[in-house]
């Protein structure tokens, strides 16, 4: 496999393969997600799918084709994905009357149904989600970065006013954080988009971005709040308590496939995939060793052990019908899958009466291998798991903050983008915003909630600083 | 609402809508799915994914979007498809040099998929689903029934020989009809579609048949083994044992939302909806009644008892914040929507320490309607339902028994199928299942699997029958 210091984006395309989590689609741009892979993305989307449902929202479905007058309806949104759309002309043997387009996202077809939905002030808020397929033509794909077709979440809510729509955007945003943290141990740095990087219709646009080990930025999921564009466009409109007719404020929000890529491009190492806990298809894999009769009675004890292990409902694997392949291979094999910790059994471990237990980096100094106990090993993987899991968040955070300075002139900002992230004072405009893209390009990726409250000179233009604070500016995926 | 006795089709589509199952959606034959029916979906979703994943498939994600070439290289599935395919000719503002096929079924893209996968017979059986929407031009939609687009499972398996892929295919057939009456309480009909009725490709087509409230069948859920057909047109090969290359056998088998509309003609009445337990998104709706401060006592009063009922594990919803509806208007509208069972809360109730607990149908003589001591209620309602949905099926069997008859003359056949399901002799020649069809409307449905042995005189054509059964005849959705 190509090393990452070598050529980052071959690594990322080589591994992807290699580790079996997806392969390229018959159609240039598309996918096939495979087992390994969507297993990932089934554990996200379980996580994801209860804060949803449990803050309030309800699955629907709406359909895959919008006619294209929809998607015209609200000026900023056509202009912004007419790029990118793919359109049904025909169908059922026949030339469609108006061309069909494959949605690229569903604020047009949902905006026309929560206006049929929504009399009063009664029927909202109104908490709309639905977990779909989207396409949009990518002209350089990536798999699950950017892909023809993706699959996502797409939220879509209705409120009376801004401050409800608004708290509406933010519990998004911080849901996406969490699941970002929790299950992907992306440190992702959460806080809004300047203004030339808002969602087309949009008001405000909030963003988490994590940074991915080549020091590049990846947006892993957005929260917009619409204002009443989209609710203008289809006339979504309610009778308020006094009787008056009102439009309402819209959201919509979205995390998709490209989280898988982040969690390759935050964790991956130069033997392949590193997979948080949380998300691994496989949290532990047991190998057992030997040849012959002192392989059967390895695999007959690994099966034992694993189903110990599952017992504690660990997601475990045991490789014991594979006798065609060295341990060496083995080994090799999960650790560029990623797996996060590996069991070995063998002959000697089994007449110890222990385990060697190994996990897929050494999460502190020394601690990567060790023997345990064989009836200890089932009762102590979940806590060596979470400890996995943190490690991997901790560390994570660590390489963001390494690979991230406050700079404050132009020479110094060209110089931190080129391998990181600037903190940086911005005059806010955008033909500013463009220089800086040209020569570095960096873009602004989001305007930290968190941050302090700070002004100064714009780095590139020397105007006075807009925001109130320091933007992180970086190149992105 | 539309008797079903006056005419079960204009019943069917407004309680689809009025029961806020579905709404047209805007492009003609495709269908938004609302929350409430959404729900019923997820619900049928989680248990037939358990049962996939616990029989040892994994789940995958193949992209919509098909080249054209694909389709063509089975000659009977490109013919038995291409009427109803939609086609996208533009994208990313050009036109396409090849056009693409929105995928009415992926056996072409998944086949081309296992070719690459598949080397040694140790990689057999490769067993793998998708949760996918498919498009498929309808000329006649009808929600849930036949839409444009539809959600479904549609899994695929390659198997070293026949003996394995039959046995892959009877499980799928077992797992739905299994699904269809424990959870649907559909007393659905399994066995083998005549030729004439194949899939477009298949070697043979297994399918569930359920009888709906007017008498026609609907087709639930079909198994495909497709032999070799599509292992050569993909070249699925793998080496055996001795080192030949060697075709796979390969499996198809799909269940969609089709079964919501299912379920709502199996149990529906003149009322609107009646679900049963295991598929309804609120299994128990508590009612409180009363005006101003009864009505407020009343309330909170619902909302412990809600709480109390959620407790057990039962999908409750407590209507406690419409005080501008009376308690008739909501009685009325959760019985049309189908509701298992509903609690009423008034003062004299809480006076007396009871509820009045209303089944959406008396399941036995005067058990419709009974008071039961407040503190039992929740203990009380999961044994409740579990009948209710014990009752459902019998029904359902019953109604299925009383409007099916073994036939044997034209004349008799005739007037069974004009109300139901016949079981009769047939020579088994697709000319003869035609003239059937063009004087009847009536098809074979299915060659049920658990019929006796018999022969006699095709009752159409006087020639020995095939099959060495009776074969069930009726119109169909």
């Amino acid at each position: 496999m190509t090393p990452q210091s070598e050529d980052f984006s071959a690594w990322y395309n080589e591994v992807v393969v290699q580790a079996q989590l997806v392969d390229r689609g018959p159609v240039r741009g598309t996918m096939v997600i495979r087992p390994y892979g969507f297993r990932m993305w089934e554990l996200l989307q379980a996580d994801l799918d209860r804060r949803i449902k449990d803050a309030g929202h309800d699955n629907a479905c709406f359909p895959m084709l919008i006619p294209e007058s929809y998607l015209k309806r609200e000026a900023e949104h056509v202009e912004g994905f007419s790029p990118e759309l793919a359109v049904v002309t025909h169908a059922g043997g026949k030339e469609l009357e108006e061309p069909l387009i494959m949605r690229p996202t569903s604020e047009t077809v949902i905006g026309e149904y929560m206006a049929k939905w929504i009399d009063s002030h009664r029927d909202l808020p109104l908490l709309l989600n639905q977990w779909a397929n989207v396409v949009r033509w990518e002209m350089r794909p990536r798999m699950f970065l950017r892909t023809t077709e993706f699959l996502w979440q797409e939220g879509h809510t209705a409120h009376a006013d801004e401050d409800d729509a608004m708290r509406e955007t933010m519990w998004a945003l911080d849901a996406y954080a969490a699941v970002a943290r929790e299950l992907a141990a992306i440190p992702v740095v959460a806080g809004e988009k300047t203004p030339g990087e808002r969602f087309a219709g949009a008001v405000r646009t909030y963003t988490i971005e994590g940074m991915m080990r080549d020091g590049r930025a990846l947006q892993a999921g957005t929260s917009h709040y619409l204002g009443t564009n989209f609710a203008k466009a289809f006339e979504i409109q309610y009778q308020d308590e006094a009787g008056k007719l009102t439009h309402a404020h819209t959201t919509s929000w979205g995390m998709s496939t490209r989280m898988i890529g982040g969690v390759i491009m935050t964790h991956g190492d130069d033997k392949g995939l590193v997979l948080p806990p949380r998300l691994a298809p496989y949290q532990v894999v047991v190998v057992p060793i030997g040849r012959k009769e002192q392989g059967e009675q390895a695999a007959a004890e690994a099966r034992r052990l694993g189903a110990a292990i599952k017992a504690t409902g660990v997601r475990v694997h045991v490789d014991d019908n594979r006798p065609q392949l060295s341990p060496g291979f083995k080994f090799n094999e999960w650790e560029m899958r990623g797996v996060p910790i590996r069991v070995e059994l063998g002959k000697r471990d089994i007449e110890a009466g222990v385990a060697t237990v190994v996990r897929r980096l050494p999460t502190v100094e020394g601690q990567g291998k060790e023997q345990i106990p064989l009836d200890k090993v089932p009762e102590m993987l979940p806590g060596m798991l979470a400890d996995f899991q943190s490690f991997l968040l901790a560390r994570a955070e660590s390489f963001r903050e390494d690979h991230t300075a406050a700079v404050d002139s132009w020479d110094a900002f060209a110089a931190q983008v080129a391998t990181g992230w600037a903190r940086a004072f911005h005059c806010g405009e955008g033909a500013c915003e463009d220089e800086i893209k040209a020569e570095t390009a960096a873009t602004p990726r989001v305007i930290p909630a968190d941050a302090p409250e700070e002004t100064g000179a714009c780095v590139k233009c020397g105007n006075p600083s807009a925001y109130g604070k320091r933007v992180i500016f970086g190149k992105a995926y």
